[in-house]
């Protein structure tokens, strides 16, 4: 049974539903400032130091856990639907994982639709890349993490790198990632009653404003749902048992597998979307991030 | 001239005041979300860590800057009309402040109006100084320090102490301190054209809020500057000097120092209110900091 700590979440996300709902011509200003708040259910991790970055032009911010490498990064990539979320929302979370992992986390913000639509998140992602490199990281030294929207980035910018020719990160983890802009999963339907924060309207209306006039809803940077997967470095998702979104997460990892690629997927029964969020907080964000943590130590051959 | 960069806080009060004008009845959700933006202006202080506290049942954070001693703490009272703020967006601030000081800050939570009007914070701030006290710290070793309503909590807190005979913190600091519920300063008027977010209407509508049904505007607990300063330990003001309150912090200044009290003025040309979120961002915003650190140090006796 889900632990009553994690509930912080669930009724946090009811409360975010029952205010669009009352305002719904809810402006942009007040839905971001909303996104904005999404950390206030994480813990403060204790060992983490903090540091404002210019990332290539991209604004960034540095999560640096005590005693961690200098040579070893987490590019994070926030939520939030491609409209909402920022480095700041998102600050606490990035600071669990770094500190799970024992390496530096970047958290970068993004230009957000609608005033920049797909492919403006990716091409800002692939910005902090090259920023890295140009810093000295070894591209098998960094990985690429997000969460929702910013857990597709995560696998995004991968396929954008491979696709051009560029060297690949070490290694990718998508946190309940939004990979499926078209909301076809079976657990958009089955998992309706479950799922706390997101349904098929948000996701449309999301996808809406994410490709705005121009984008495909196909496009396999804008949906990795329908990207080739062949040539990724080892995958590991994390989503929640009660998402609509989970289906993304399946059937994008056992694409990954039929391609012969290393994928890991966890389900962790009952959570809600991006429950990793509770870290800090709720056991199993705390046992989900634990294990990311791990893994990623290998991928990244830390020591 | 102020410095280019110290627009930034300009600009967002601008943008507050429009999206206010925009939604007259703006519900008190959206304000709080609105108010907890307010430290997206603060550069990242990169040398403090952070934790979350369960003070004495008031939630609270520490700013933990490297190297600090454990025996020295300023109890942070963050701004916000007594309605918005909390240790989210008065995190940096309060972090910049600590590691300038070089000791630890606690900002704390606390009540806040119209579900809790006076003197739900000031008890709140009593609770969180008793606990403080109950976790060994002496009192010589505290300081209060708040901003705005959080300014008026700095000085209330040792105001109530004194009058029920407890022990006194060994400092005072108060930035752009909110001391008359009623804007009777001669700036309200004066300033009325160079102050970007705060004026007489605002003023009188967090004063009712904040006093509720039963408050009186002239009880010193809410407005200090109604006080009688006598026995009060040594105080720091900062204020800008095109706020309509700049002449809250004059007129107490001149009381404190007609009572024979310790207070140093710092009015800084035409900075807005609580310019000292600019820390890490603006000139005149880190010389104040800095400038408040060395008189804390000397308070507190920092080593």
């Amino acid at each position: 049974m889900a632990s009553n700590q994690s509930r912080a979440l669930t009724e946090m996300y009811v409360h975010w539903l029952s205010r669009m709902a009352a305002a719904p011509d809810m402006d942009l200003d007040t839905m971001r400032d909303l996104f904005d708040g999404w950390g206030r259910v994480t813990g403060e991790p204790d060992a983490v130091r903090y540091a404002d970055a210019d990332a290539g032009g991209i604004p960034a911010l540095w999560a640096i856990p005590d005693g961690a490498p200098d040579d070893r990064v987490l590019l994070y990539s926030h939520g939030g639907g491609y409209v909402g979320g920022s480095s700041h929302s998102h600050r606490k979370l990035a600071g669990h994982l770094a500190q799970a992992a024992g390496v530096r986390a970047l958290v970068h913000d993004y230009r957000r639709a609608p005033e920049n639509p797909h492919p403006g998140p990716v091409q800002d992602a692939r910005a902090v890349y090259d920023w890295l490199r140009a810093e000295g990281f070894a591209p098998e030294h960094i990985a690429t993490v997000g969460d929702s929207a910013g857990g597709a980035l995560s696998i995004a910018l991968p396929l954008q790198l491979r696709d051009s020719g560029a060297p690949l990160p070490g290694a990718i983890v998508a946190l309940s990632p939004f990979l499926d802009l078209q909301a076809t999963g079976a657990t958009v339907e089955t998992n309706a009653a479950h799922d706390a924060l997101a349904s098929k309207g948000m996701i449309e209306q999301m996808a809406a404003i994410f490709l705005g006039a121009d984008g495909s809803p196909t496009d396999p940077l804008a949906a990795p749902l329908h990207a080739d997967p062949s040539g990724l470095p080892p995958i590991y998702i994390s989503t929640g048992g009660a998402e609509v979104l989970l289906d993304d997460s399946r059937r994008f990892a056992a694409k990954v597998e039929a391609a012969g690629g290393d994928v890991t997927l966890e389900v962790v029964p009952e959570m809600q979307h991006v429950f990793h969020f509770l870290a800090g907080r709720a056991p199993e964000a705390d046992a989900s991030v634990r294990g990311i943590g791990t893994w990623l130590r290998k991928q990244l051959d830390v020591s």
